[in-house]
């Protein structure tokens, strides 16, 4: 029988805790039978929740704690309050040693990072983990990162990022040798901060097997498509994020209000419908939600903290793929590092 | 009489030249008809385009010249093949000289920057001009800046560019006290880079009656219009720009496809026909086309290279509006320094 892939799960993470986690890992669990869970949380709040979801249930163990990281503490608040106890810790600690092969989260983002960071540590020959996500292009879908993690870097970090970002595309996408961009405010070598210059230099003169280094893009690239992988540090990765968000909401807005304006709009909105939904699912932030705390000795995703239970089981399954196709081990392959140890064992500390 | 506001368009700057010059003055023309031009460029090709609009003629002075300014060229190229004699130097020059009160161009970006940098200086006190240009929002219309004219900045530069946008907020908007925030990735005080927290505690402890901050604001707030005036250097400005370009396109050609894709679709849309028409109208870029040159003791205002007629003749409204509503001396009087010197005199150089 091949083996299980096992989920820590931080049940009271994100705005709506266990009543989102549970059924989210429910819906997981139908995509994906070969999985099992560890739900970290309040045993009170969890028990009735999982008695709901029979199958569930079968594959799930429950580690209870009462104490729970808030969704506005400051991550060194989080880490005085919340290490070695909070459900957080111990869906992480889990992957620390070894019970778990993925832990997903929907709590604080800052106190995510610092928590996994200080458990896990980051890999060998990695000095700062990032936040990765899959951007839904019209070519199909992206990763781009930082998000947000690393704020500002030198252009070591970003050849780390692109190195981390081509394993993951080689996980999720089934790549061969993934595409990579630089995000610049010009495709012209002579533009952009000296760091970007400076990492597009080392990427090109030192050619990898396992990534196919493309040059610079713009922030309408992401949308585009045009790179598998579009490499940036985490501030303005998150503001490129941010702002396409918001985008969308107008959109969508614009949308709605053109719709509903005549009575003409309205008729034709009724025999569009099935066209709207379509198109309101391919712009659905739901489905892709899971942001993958990369760089880690161990995978660990952060979901959006106000997700519902669908969007919690996209996170999940992003999660299951990098833990079923070996991301570490492909990052550790990219840097020249051997793979790592097998289960048990645990990460490196 | 009032007095006239003078305008002088680079006629052979974009990726179209004259052929949508002279058509976008006339169309401005007709909007603002206390307008007069300077068309600089191949009087040649300017002339029989002009011959086609008889009031635009009658209030337009041609100023010849073959040199022009490429579109690929590298400002230092361009300072060197363009300086004095082409077209953009020249329309640039009749700020300078006092002969007109804004110079448009959708010439290349970086020359033009170069150029208006070299000929008009920046205003006394003001390091690095940036780009401002409105930015369409749910609320109506936010202006943004640096939109990628100054590559990273100290938290000095991000104050100029506050006072800069609220100035200009006043001007376009017309408002006593325009809201202004800056771009940062998390609300929290504690989040984001130091020259971004160094700026706002400064614009915190510093009130100004020209302008009300209100503090960080996220990628997102701007399609929102949390804010009038949202503040960053030009690296995460542009992408921040970018993205939500990507990601409109992104939705129109989703929506396109989806419409398209059933018979119940293609009748709906015949329906809703005037309802897509109306947001295609309010997602067209054409109509927050023109950034404007700020910072120099000059109005410049750059067009995209790519636009048409309507487009470009937007651009001149913006520069219309800036010199009208003298913007100069509302920037000078935010600063703390006397207004510009009557006209003629011209710029301080």
């Amino acid at each position: 029988m091949p083996q299980k892939v096992r989920i820590a799960l931080d049940a009271m993470g994100g705005d709506h805790g266990a009543s989102v986690v549970v059924p989210g890992a429910a819906a997981a669990l139908e995509r994906h039978p070969d999985t099992e869970f560890i739900l970290v949380g309040d045993a009170g709040v969890i028990a009735p929740l999982l008695a709901q979801h029979a199958k569930l249930s079968a594959v799930t163990r429950v580690v209870h704690t009462d104490v729970a990281v808030k969704m506005d503490e400051k991550p060194s608040q989080a880490l005085r309050h919340g290490r070695w106890k909070s459900s957080m810790w111990l869906a992480i600690d889990a992957v620390k040693k070894g019970e778990a092969d993925a832990a997903i989260s929907a709590g604080n983002t800052g106190a995510l990072m610092a928590m996994a960071r200080f458990s896990l540590k980051t890999m060998p020959g990695i000095e700062r983990p990032a936040i990765a996500a899959l951007w839904p292009t019209l070519r199909g879908e992206s990763i781009v990162l930082d998000l947000g993690a690393s704020i500002g870097g030198d252009a070591r970090h970003l050849v780390d990022l692109a190195v981390m970002g081509g394993a993951m595309a080689q996980v999720l996408f089934d790549l061969e040798r993934p595409t990579v961009g630089l995000l610049n405010i010009g495709v012209e070598e002579v533009k952009g901060l000296d760091q970007v210059r400076e990492a597009g230099r080392i990427l090109r003169e030192t050619p990898r097997d396992t990534l196919d280094y493309v040059g610079f893009v713009e922030g309408d690239d992401i949308g585009k498509g045009t790179v598998d992988v579009v490499v940036t540090e985490g501030f303005a990765g998150n503001i490129a994020l941010k702002a396409a968000e918001g985008t969308a909401k107008q959109f969508a807005e614009y949308l709605r209000s053109a719709m509903r304006r005549t009575l003409m709009a309205r008729i034709g909105y009724l025999f569009a419908r099935g066209a709207f939904r379509a198109l309101r699912d391919k712009m659905d932030p739901k489905r892709s939600n899971g942001g993958v705390l990369i760089g880690l000795n161990g995978i660990v995703i952060k979901s959006h903290g106000g997700t519902d239970a669908e969007g919690f089981a996209f996170a999940i399954d992003i999660g299951y793929d990098m833990a079923k196709y070996k991301l570490l081990d492909k990052i550790n392959r990219m840097l020249g590092l051997p793979a790592a140890p097998p289960r048990v064992a645990g990460a490196a500390s």
